[in-house]
C-alpha cells in the first residue's frame, strides 16, 4: 500500500538507538545489567523531593502551575549561575536557559549551529545521544583522534585543513560517557588553545562533572573561553533523571536564537520540576547530598576494578576511571562485543557494546560497564560471569585465554 | 568583533515571537490583560495534583524519579488511548507518544516531514507557535483560504495544482487559537475527501476540544482518516500547562521515526510528571473537572460578549466563540490593531494584534482577546476600555464613531 506521508529527508538518517534496543533486551528479570547508563535509584532524595513538591503546591500553586518564562525559573537560573563558579566561569543568570535535560541542550544545539553538510567534530568514541541529536541536522562528522585523556589538541588544531567549515568540536572533559576518561589540565589548556586557534567553537557537555572519585573536577572549557563554548549541564545524575532538568550556558551571542529555539520546541521546561529542584537545592542540599552519591559509586568502582582484575581473560585492557559511571574494556584480539552481547545475555549479564558510540569506524573489541547500578556483590558476580562468557569465546577462537 | 560561531542557515529564520515581546509588555502591574492564551490558575486542580504526587514519590518513587521509556508511561498511553474514543478514534495505545507539551508534538512532526522548500499549508490565519515550530526545518507555507468555520475544503482540493508535494496541511478543527471557531461536521467530512483526494496529509492539533459550551465537539478529523492524520493533544488546558504534557496519536507508519526524533530531543518526557498527571485522572477526574472549568469559561464568554456588543463602535466584527479562550475582533476599516497596543496598554490593557498569526499577508485589522484570565467584571472593564481606545482612534482618523 503506497503512504500518503512523505517523510523529510533527515528522517531517513533517523534510526532506532541500538542502546534502547538493547535496554529492551535486558530489562528481563534476572539479568544482572551492566548496560544501562542509569544513575542508581538509590541515590534519589526521595523525602526531599516529596517535602520540595509540598512545598511548591502550597505557597505558589498558580505559579508553578501555569505557562512560565522559556528561559527559565530565575531563581534556579541564579543558582546555576553561581554553582558553576567552582568550574572557574563567571557567568550571568542571563546566560543560563534550562532544559528539558542536557539532551534537549544538543537538540537545541544542532538546531542553530548544523547545516546539512557542515562538519561537526566529536570524540573517538563520543556520546551516542549526541550522534543521535545532531544526526537530524544532517552534519557531516568528524572523528577526532583521541588517547586516555580525552581529545588529541593536534586533530582540533587540523580542523580547518580536515575539515574547513566545522561548525564545533562537541567535547566531553569529565568521565566521558562512554570511555569514563578526564582531560588533565594540561590538556584542557592545550585543547582550548588548538580550537581558538583553528577558529572551532566547543560544545562542553558535562553531565558526570560532579561525580568525581578523588580530585574535584579541573576547571570547565568554557572558563577558559567564554565566548568560544556552550557548556551543558544536568541535574540528572545529582539529584534524579526523571524530572529531566538539564541547562545550558552560552555565550550573549548565541543565547536569543538559543531561546528561540527552546520555545518553538516545547515552550518550556515544566515550572513546576523546576521550582520543586530549587527548593532542593537553594540551601547547599547537593554539597551534604553529592558526596554520598561519590563515595557510594566509589566503592563500586573499587569493586568493578578488583572483579575485572580477577575474572577477565589476559588481553583485555582498562583505565580506572576517576569518576563518573563507566568502565571501558578493550577485548583482546579476534573477540566482537557485539557477537558477544548474546551469549552475555543467556548467561545473565549485560554491557553495551563500544560500537555504538563511534561516528565512524566502531572498535568493535570495545564494551562499555556500568557500575553504579548493581551493588559490588552482585558487581563482582557479573564480572565473573563476564569472564567465564570472555574466556568460552577465546576458547571458540582457538586463542591463548589461561588464567 | 568577528564571531567564531557559524549559525545554521535556518537560524536566520527563526525570530523572537511577538506574543511573547507583547506579553512582557502587558506583565507591568494593573493592567488588564486580555493577551495572554493562558488557562485560568483559579481552574488548576492543586489539591488532586499534591495528593498525587505525595502518592507518587510514596509507592513509586524509584520508578518515577529514574530515566523512562521515550514512548511515555504505558498506563498514561493506555489512557490516551480510551480518553480518544470519544472522538471517534480506535487506536491503540502503541500509537500513542507522549510529548512534552503538545508544542513538543509541532516539533518532531516538523523534524520527520518538514524539509528546506518542501510546502507546508496552514489556516488563515493559524497558531502562532505552530508556525514558530515548522519554521526551523524550512517549509515554505501555503496560507489556505479559511472562513468562520475554519479552512475551506476547495483550498485544499487546489494543492496539487498551488503547492505541488506539500507535506501535510495544519488544522485546528475545535475553537481554533486565534480565531476561536469550530469546524462543522459536515466542514470535517468535506476537509478531510478533499484532502484524500489532493493525497495531502493531516495535522490535527486539538488543544481545546474539551472547552465546549453548549455542544461536545464532533468527531475528530483523525477518526475520519486515521492513517493519514497526526492527532496532537494536550493536558495544558485541562489540568495544568506547568506539567508540559501533552501527546501524539500517530498512523503506526510514522510512529516509529517520531519517536526516534523524541529520543534525540530530550530522551522522554518527566516520567515524575506523567505518572502524577496519570494519579490524577485514572479515575474519572476529568469528567467532573472539566465542566467546572466550561462553567466558569462560558460565563467569561457571555460576559465578554456582552461587553464587546455594549463598548465596541459600530465597523467592529465578531463571531461567538462555542468554545475554548478567544475572541478574534476584526476592526473598522482604516484602524491597525498592532498600532493600537500601546495606546491600550497606556490605557491600561493589552490584546494580540492578529497579524501575529498569519504565514502570509497579515490582517492588520484583527486581534485576539482572551476571556479566561479575567473575571467577569474586569472583562466589563477591560472591553469598556478597549471601546474608548477604539473610538478615540476613530475619532482620530476622522471615521463615524457614533455608538
Amino acid at each position: 500500500m503506497s503512504s500518503v506521508w512523505t517523510q523529510a529527508r533527515r528522517a531517513a538518517r533517523m534510526n532506532p538507538s541500538i542502546i534502547r534496543e538493547i535496554l529492551k533486551v535486558t530489562e528481563k528479570p534476572g539479568i544482572l545489567s551492566m548496560a544501562g547508563g542509569l544513575p542508581s535509584a538509590d541515590t534519589f532524595p526521595v523525602a526531599e523531593l516529596k517535602a520540595a513538591c509540598d512545598r511548591v503546591l502550597t505557597e505558589n500553586p498558580k505559579e508553578a502551575l501555569q505557562y512560565a518564562a522559556s528561559e527559565g525559573f530565575a531563581p534556579l537560573r541564579e543558582w546555576v549561575a553561581q554553582r558553576v563558579q567552582s568550574l572557574g566561569m563567571q557567568v550571568t543568570p542571563d546566560q543560563v536557559l534550562i532544559t528539558s535535560g542536557s539532551q534537549q541542550g544538543l537538540d537545541l544545539v544542532g538546531k542553530i549551529l548544523c547545516d546539512a553538510g557542515a562538519p561537526v567534530a566529536v570524540e573517538t568514541p563520543t556520546y551516542l545521544g549526541a550522534l543521535q541529536a545532531f544526526t537530524p541536522f544532517e552534519p557531516i562528522f568528524t572523528s577526532l583522534d583521541s588517547d586516555e585523556q580525552g581529545v588529541d589538541p593536534a586533530a582540533i588544531a587540523k580542523l580547518p585543513h580536515d575539515a574547513p567549515g566545522t561548525r564545533f568540536a562537541y567535547l566531553l572533559p569529565n568521565y566521558q560517557n562512554p570511555t569514563g576518561r578526564v582531560m588533565s589540565l594540561e590538556r584542557r589548556q592545550a585543547a582550548v588553545a588548538a580550537a581558538k586557534a583553528a577558529g572551532v567553537p566547543i560544545i562542553e557537555d558535562n553531565p558526570y562533572g560532579d561525580l568525581w572519585f578523588d580530585e574535584p573536577p579541573m576547571p570547565s572549557l568554557a572558563s577558559m573561553w567564554p565566548e568560544g563554548v556552550i557548556y551543558l549541564g544536568s541535574f540528572s545524575k545529582v539529584l534524579t533523571p526523571g524530572f529531566r532538568l538539564g541547562f545550558m550556558i552560552a555565550p550573549p551571542e548565541l543565547y536569543p536564537k538559543l531561546l528561540q529555539a527552546k520555545q518553538a520546541a516545547d515552550l518550556h521546561t515544566p515550572g513546576f520540576n523546576q521550582r520543586v529542584v530549587y527548593e532542593v537545592v537553594r540551601n547547599g542540599f547537593l554539597d551534604e547530598h553529592v558526596p554520598k552519591i561519590r563515595a557510594r559509586y566509589k566503592a563500586n568502582r573499587d569493586a568493578m576494578a578488583e572483579g575485572l582484575k580477577q575474572h577477565l581473560p589476559p588481553g583485555c585492557e582498562w583505565q580506572m576511571p576517576k569518576g563518573g559511571m563507566f568502565f571501558w574494556i578493550r577485548l583482546p584480539e579476534g573477540l566482537n562485543a557485539m557477537d558477544l552481547l548474546p551469549k552475555a545475555v543467556d548467561a545473565g549479564i549485560a554491557f553495551v557494546p563500544g560500537a555504538a558510540f563511534y561516528a565512524h569506524t566502531p572498535d568493535p573489541r570495545a564494551m562499555r560497564l556500568s557500575f553504579v547500578t548493581l551493588t559490588p556483590p552482585q558487581i563482582e558476580e557479573g564480572v565473573a560471569i563476564l569472564g567465564r562468557v570472555l574466556r568460552a569465546a577465546l576458547d571458540d577462537i582457538g586463542a591463548e585465554s589461561a588464567p
